[in-house]
């Protein structure tokens, strides 16, 4: 498969007509063809439209046809073969075990999403069977189920170029859910996103649905996806990426006249919690797992640990021995884009200058693309006074804050703002600690872990990469696992409709085979 | 019991320090005793404080113990007998039965949200166990619980001084989440508010939990109210009113360092169509039962039928001759405040001058605090041509739309806004025609029903009263009904964490006895 740099609308693959702009290889900083000319105002319209004409017919299909469609999507991917790994690497300069790695995965969640279509619990079928005898007034026959919100504009991540891009968890949830879907491609990995695309572009005519329910649109700057998320055909926004870029969405969205949720992923630190018992116990392996997990894939996911909270004494020497001994070994490692090694590289430095900030590690020198790992430490006053010290840094840095004890961990995880993780090392002496803390972490994440770190996100039912903000735009959802989808639906309630109107969904046959209310009980089946 | 006008702080009852204000009683326009002195920003922050002090230990209580003290706040709440019926009559001229319907439904709700506690579905329970063998990579025990979101603002509404008040369905479902609620009583029935307020205080008390799990602040203006939406402490609001009044919280709350969601019930004018095989066999009958909809409760509905369409012809005028006729006969009746009667008053006359509006119908003449029941006429390009056409007119007045076809009844239904329910009338020839119109439909109103009128809002598993921009500031969720508790909720997620660090919820012997999910599939129990 060739990557030709057109955007496709629809059923159609168009080269755009605005400002182009190419794809940069990672590792050498050098551009690669094709060239990408950026989608016009009247690609987004054409886009849009195609999109919200296909919507009815789309969110009516039965839940086996789109579970069938995401299954074709899946195995689309997979047949691109390695042109699609070897492109993903060059764009992205990650590993290809970690490339065919991320395909598997993204393969798996249209998988799973096309599981939760034939369980149907998702749709949340509710039957209040009429009463017409019920005295002072009868009651009217109620049928609830949850409906597609509408068309879905997705902004794929520059860190997960197949697992949340263009056919990644976003797309996954609201195609499931019975949404079209138009991606706004990130602008660094367009050749991933155009062979992605194209697998998708492909299931949609393969399955025989409007060809509105998929487009994938190119821009070099940011009026496509501004005007996409104004779009007032746009019924929701899913997102994952920079705080600055989420929050600038969330204020598009919110002057609307008529506003729309936005699903955005931002920024988190991810605070890793060394308890005494644990630090005593193994201290110099939690080291050495923390420096693997701090520097897998150049320290560029949502959930790195970016924060080490412990109280110091022979136990956190032991950690920070072992830490700082494989960092200074782990080697420099290719960074998505110049702009984020640039970024990067200046957080660094800024860190490393700050008066209260001691530079513990620093990892071996790379090319002039690759990011080394770095540690730094202060202590929880400092930290306390200077909020700059919370902001992530995306790649494989770390600040840990000493804690004179347990209350002054407290107080530092009381002035965090929301994340996605916290990881908890402990011992089974620290468990009345961990106890009196979690009601906090509770409050501030999307998900607690004990003895690992948050590095791994598995896609599953019980999964939530989510949390309070700013760690998301929105904290009563995940992005990643199965509740995802939830984002995209709304309910809609039937009152008194002649099955022979009713959607198949609620009809009394239950010719869909879907799990049921009745009466607020769950259907025997 | 007596109305003292004192706030009610966590268990404190205070007299407010700020500018006073008095109930007035709706059929006369005289103040009633006593005064309500308003909550100082103090009084606010003591509020906020204890709501958050108490969050910790009331989101953890079980399901159990939260649905008994549902319950003892319906008890309460009826306990207050007859000083609670006459003090809400005094205050919003809403008839005895009414009031007595009413106390009947906010009891029923409050007991409703016991079920599902004791139920358990909505906490979502997910368990995806550990997969030590799994290769490439072990899978890691991961456990998902829907949380309480945190301490919940309430703004109570004017038209359901019971319902949806102090104890009313926003209240009852953050409650049942486990969210501490704040009330801002509604300055229309501040003493119902207090007594309804005291019952709640009371069943705290008795139920042994933190006192911060309620309280109840008075404000002649807006500065609590706007304070509670913006305080940090502040996790969620649920209001009902005016579309001015929601859309100015939705502002604060999206300026909040950390924005919070607001579910704001605002405005509707719940479109009735009337098919051409249902006018031709009924359109008398019709119109009379669309006269009784309309004038119930003074037309003071948030669901009341405030727009008809129907193409012309004998059927349309036989439904007009009977609904005319109706409200013509229809008594006068009370409004709920003289601003609200005043702002009605306006908006007929408003409509009554309007060039291309007709007006078919007036009822008698009342008091000076009374409302006439008011039917106006205009033709589908009028209507097309005049946004202001489509403005609610909160009261007993609708305005009819002839539409020369069904294809300007689609163009009509088209250019609305989102609305909460849309009501069919429908005969066996009409099926094909509604089919074609049921999609549109789909994407503007939460609840569509045949052959009935929107008002008469079934407290059920499978009610939808909510519905896209601007009925509901968010057309995700519903305010009545269980679903309604969702909006409090949101997803943790529990990974490797030892059986005695979990969650009661979480636990694998399920000591609380909650429906959990396997692997994604319901367990048998």
């Amino acid at each position: 498969m060739t990557v030709r740099g057109e955007n496709l609308i629809g059923a159609q693959a168009r080269r755009g007509t605005q400002a182009a702009f190419r794809a940069v290889e990672a590792a050498t900083g050098n551009t690669l063809e094709p060239e990408f000319p950026g989608a016009s105002l009247d690609d987004l319209d054409r886009a849009c439209a195609l999109a919200d004409s296909a919507f009815d017919t789309y969110r009516e299909t039965a839940p086996e046809a789109r579970a069938a469609f995401l299954e074709a999507i899946a195995a689309n991917i997979l047949d691109i073969g390695d042109d699609l790994v070897t492109r993903c690497m060059e764009e992205t300069g990650l590993p290809r075990p970690r490339i065919e790695g991320e395909r598997g995965r993204t393969v798996g969640q249209l998988r799973l999403f096309a599981g939760v279509l034939r369980e149907g619990s998702a749709f949340q079928i509710r039957i209040d069977p009429a009463l017409p005898d019920r005295k002072p007034l009868p009651r009217p026959d109620l049928r609830l189920r949850m409906l597609a919100v509408g068309p879905v504009a997705v902004f794929g991540a520059s860190n997960f170029p197949l697992a949340f891009s263009v056919a990644g968890g976003d797309t996954a949830s609201a195609l499931a859910a019975g949404c079209p879907v138009i991606v706004k491609a990130h602008p660094a990995h367009p050749g991933t996103s155009e062979l992605v695309g194209r697998a998708i572009q492909k299931a949609v005519a393969a399955s025989g649905l409007p060809e509105g329910v998929f487009s994938l649109l190119f821009d070099a700057g940011q009026s496509i996806g501004q005007g996409l998320v104004a779009d007032p055909r746009i019924a929701a926004v899913g997102f994952t990426g920079s705080r600055r870029g989420g929050t600038a969405l969330m204020e598009i969205a919110a002057k609307r006249p008529r506003p729309i949720p936005v699903y955005a992923e931002m920024s988190s630190i991810n605070p890793v919690l060394l308890f005494p018992g644990a630090l005593a116990a193994r201290g110099e392996a939690i080291g050495r797992a923390f420096a693997a997990s701090l520097t897998l894939g150049a320290g560029q996911f949502c959930t790195n640990p970016g924060l080490i909270l412990a109280v110091p004494g022979p136990g956190l020497d032991a950690f920070l021995a072992s830490a700082t001994a494989a960092l200074r070994e782990s080697p420099a490692a290719t960074m998505l884009t110049p702009g984020i090694h640039r970024a990067y590289c200046e957080g660094v430095a800024r860190l490393s200058r700050h008066a209260a900030v001691t530079q513990l590690a620093e990892g071996p020198e790379g090319t002039a693309t690759q990011g080394r790992a770095a540690l730094f430490a202060t202590d929880s006053d400092a930290f306390l006074a200077e909020p700059a010290l919370q902001e992530e840094m995306f790649g494989a840095a770390a600040l840990v804050v000493r804690c004179p004890d347990l209350a002054a961990m407290r107080a530092v995880l009381e002035r965090l703002e929301g994340q996605l993780t916290a990881s908890l090392h402990i011992a089974q002496e620290d468990h009345a600690a961990v106890r009196g803390l979690l009601p906090l972490l509770e409050r501030r994440v999307g998900r607690i872990l004990i003895d690992g770190f948050g590095t791994g996100v598995e896609v599953a039912h019980a999964m939530v990469h989510g949390g309070p903000y700013p760690a998301t735009s929105d904290g009563r959802t995940t992005s990643v696992g199965s509740l995802a989808i939830d984002r995209f639906l709304r309910p809609v309630s039937y009152q008194d409709l002649p099955d022979a109107l009713l959607p198949a969904a609620l009809q009394e046959a239950n010719p869909l085979n879907l799990p049921r209310r009745l009466d607020g009980t769950l259907e025997r089946r």
